[in-house]
């Protein structure tokens, strides 16, 4: 992790001064729910990788400061709801939002940071990072009622699986990586060639989270119960592997049996055991290594070599992190 | 009605057009939750101010047009959040989204029609309109919070009453000035007019909403139980007044109790009856007459006289409306 904030820890600074006063309110209670939200900031891997783009192109601006700001704003916003839509109690070890405050507080908090994702957007005075951050907004929204929908339909395919991640992960690291590139004012190749890597990391990165979510280790250390996936009715791409694989139609059936939320721990853990048997882990490990000589491709484009090195030390952080 | 929208006519039809495109979506589920709210349209009181002030300065144009939809998509995605946030189960006297949807859905299709709502923005241009935009969603969001946290800290005074308003609906009709003015290339002065005149006309159409809640017939047009707003612990401008004039202090007790949700429906029923006693839906429609006219005062520097009676005709429509 060390190694790859390294050119940007000046940067990193200026960014975490600017996110935190955009989350203080003179207000007592909206003060005190955005402060909470302040304080549970994580491994900020997305103005990472927005900075180290930016970076690339010279010395980082304010406007690509201002650009991770929003972009965080949209992505925390996102989480406040994501966790009253899926009744998460927890997130990143802490309480959730509505865990604390209250579903109530917690659609609006959410809200009003939404607001401030585009105020600070507007700041910037650029309409195109504007533009990025609302069709966004609309597409993280877009990616949970579909997913939504398709829990209702219990529909899983590999097809799905991989439009869900596009719309809820990777959509918000390619726009790290666009909005890293135009900020900076880079050419229009780099810019595309900056979301392509963008697009490419956060498959990974949603790919890896979903591992962990077979391992009752990792499970632990991420600070989930094992499986909750299942649990919630999601069917990832291991199981899915496992049960397109699996000729006896034994995690065929059990992976149905959670999407229709109709599936008992015993099945969850059978279809875990099955899973692995199967080598649903390994596919998407290979999945993984796959984007991964993709991602190191595309960065065969980047002139800085500081940069070039911290990016690629992210994409294996990406694909090999323990937590 | 039909007076005030007589010079818009043709850019309403504009509007709606525009205003319908943005809410229909290719995928199925989510293309049904949004056309139920594209469906439940209203009287479209804000778009009308908007584009009846645009009219002032010359030929209505897209801009404008465009400004109308995000203020409308705005509103609308802050009433689906709000009508989750107060458990109502109607709008308009249709079911409320979260009725027909659930919360979750109703959450998502929220923060959808936001992130629309600043995609169209950014489609104006015009970095102003983003910006009005931005902000009025943080003030939307923050009146609400303040009024869970007053509701919570039980506290009721004029001043907070009043503060409450100039966030939850004098803020968007404001904006409804501004942005007419704005996107039609007016001058600043008037600028500051058309966004006066906004917020003095939200100001009266929120006190004249509050009054139907003390009338059975009314609250019954309206698609409401009477007293609604005190059942959710909310008391409004006529018994604010009737609890300061009350000497015995019945009004004030039971004023406190509504607050702190303790109070029952014989409670509610004799501070309804209490508030008529003592005067409060007199002085409320005074305050509004007060309002009437500093709007007519500020209605002397339109010069279009067509525009300048239909507006007359609207701030008269705002106060003495029976639904």
């Amino acid at each position: 992790m060390n190694t790859l904030r390294q050119p940007i820890l000046n940067e990193l600074d200026r960014y975490q001064q600017l996110f935190r006063q955009t989350l203080t309110h003179e207000d007592d209670f909206l003060g005190q729910a955005l402060s909470h939200v302040a304080s549970r900031q994580g491994k900020m891997m997305r103005p990472v990788l927005l900075l180290l783009v930016a970076k690339e192109f010279g010395p980082v601006s304010d406007v690509s400061v201002r650009a991770a700001v929003t972009l965080e704003l949209l992505h925390t916003a996102s989480l406040v709801h994501d966790d009253v839509v899926d009744n998460s109690a927890e997130r990143r070890g802490q309480p959730a939002e509505h865990t604390l405050f209250g579903n109530k507080v917690a659609i609006l908090v959410g809200d009003y940071m939404l607001s401030s994702a585009l105020h600070q957007a507007a700041l910037t005075g650029d309409m195109r990072i504007v533009d990025i951050i609302a069709r966004l907004g609309g597409t993280l929204a877009e990616g949970e009622v579909r997913q939504l929908a398709d829990i209702r339909q219990a529909v899983a395919t590999e097809a799905a699986y991989f439009n869900i991640i596009r719309h809820k992960t990777a959509a918000l690291f390619e726009a790290c990586g666009r909005l890293g590139a135009i900020s900076a004012g880079a050419p229009e190749p780099m810019v595309q060639t900056a979301a392509l890597l963008g697009e490419t990391i956060g498959t990974c990165f949603q790919i890896r989270d979903d591992i962990f979510d077979y391992f009752e280790d990792d499970a632990q250390r991420i600070g989930k119960p094992t499986a909750s996936d299942m649990r919630d009715g999601k069917v990832t791409l291991p199981a899915l592997y496992a049960a397109s694989v699996d000729t006896t139609g034994e995690a065929a059936k059990l992976a149905a049996f959670v999407l229709q939320r109709s599936a008992s721990d015993a099945d969850v853990m059978r279809l875990v055991e099955l899973t692995k048997q199967h080598g649903g882990i390994d596919y998407a490990r290979d999945t993984m290594e796959t984007y991964r000589r993709r991602a190191r491709r595309l960065l065969d484009d980047f002139s800085n070599s500081e940069v070039r090195s911290a990016l690629a030390a992210y994409v294996d952080f990406t694909i090999d992190r323990d937590r």
